[in-house]
């Protein structure tokens, strides 16, 4: 098992003066509660993180050292590139020494609030399918617009909002990456593109992206009733 | 110009001691904001609440006598039935004396957040096309589920989560309620099967539906910059 987290932020959508990753949630930066996530899934899992490479030292001063060893020295970090999809090319490179059945979950660095029986199911799923993605269901009504102006409305309950993690088996994400060029708004879409059948999960309606001040404001308060259900 | 603010809740969903349209958000009811926003609107725009019987005079107490008389004065209440549709029927009887080419807008009761130029867009829009249907693009990646398990990527530009406010000509709407039977998750799914055409406007992301304790909470976080930027 492995987790490549993606942290793509430099700050600057965020409006904070740190990286979004690097801000505070219930006392720990965002991207500690996300490695913790999975560090604690599987004493096995390797984590590899991609990140701007101006953010590596910070990234070792305020997450790393305050690991304990067996975590700290399960993490391994590269620098991301310019395009998400070529951060995510990066960390796979750091993973190449895994089996072709090896499981690999993409995850954003924002998403803190991944628990355990959904990761487990993303790592099931992938190892069944090929894939395990995250996602849920519409809450509202949903419509789809047509070329003219008009909309129509279209079953709620077959749409759903795509989360990370996003799994795959390590095979068939290295076939993806090295067959598909272009951008993609998420790794499901890239190795669809590369033909592999895309295989959802349950994802959570509280597994954030922490990408907004307002966002960071909900985890906080959501923070207390995650951690007494899962931590 | 017409409101019909339709407040769903017996209170059961919430878990709250009050029918959520009552809880305490800034200071006053839930519902009390949102028939603010249309009342500040249009000084001639008048509105019909429907509620369940037996929260009529909780109406009456809580919302109705706090607000100024020129307010008071422009709101009328019905019963609600057993479903959403027999609903907004009993509020439509109630404005039966408007003209075919009066605007009626259909409002959860629990959408505080309606910002002005967002309802203003619904009735121009209404009066344009017959229908105006706040609408905002969804911000996830989506993937439509296929039979058998699989999923395919769609294009989110083209899908819309739909909200309230949901605008429609007067003549629209009493056309689709008297010919079309049926449960539908939303006004403009009934009016559509009526063979209207339903136009999109833009809404707001922070056009929240308060139906659980987190979306409470998160409501008194996103207030002050709500009435900060339109109040």
């Amino acid at each position: 098992l492995a987790a490549l987290i993606v942290a793509g932020g430099t700050g600057t959508r965020f409006g904070a003066p740190l990286p979004k990753q690097f801000v505070n949630l219930a006392g720990k930066p965002v991207i500690q509660h996300t490695l913790e996530r999975f560090l604690e899934l599987h004493p096995a899992l390797q984590v590899v993180v991609v990140m701007h490479a101006d953010f590596l030292d910070m990234f070792q001063d305020l997450v790393v050292r305050h690991l304990h060893d067996a975590f700290a020295s399960r993490i391994e970090t590269t620098a991301g590139g310019p395009q998400r999809t070529d951060s995510v090319r990066n960390g796979l490179a750091l993973l190449q020494h895994l089996p072709a059945e090896a499981l690999i979950a993409v995850q954003d660095a924002v998403r803190p609030f991944a628990n355990p029986p959904m990761l487990a199911a993303c790592y099931m799923a992938a190892a069944k399918h090929g894939s395990g993605v995250a996602a849920v269901a519409s809450k509202s009504s949903l419509r789809q617009a047509l070329p003219g102006g008009g909309s129509v409305a279209v079953d709620r309950d077959l749409f759903f909002a795509v989360q990370t993690p996003q799994t795959f088996r390590a095979d068939v994400l290295r076939h993806s990456y090295t067959t598909v060029r272009g951008e993609f708004t998420d790794d499901a879409g890239l190795v669809e593109a590369a033909g592999h059948a895309i295989h959802l999960v349950t994802g959570a309606y509280d597994n954030l992206k922490i990408t907004t001040p307002e966002d960071l404001q909900l985890a906080e308060l959501l923070w207390p009733l995650f951690a007494q259900k899962w931590l």
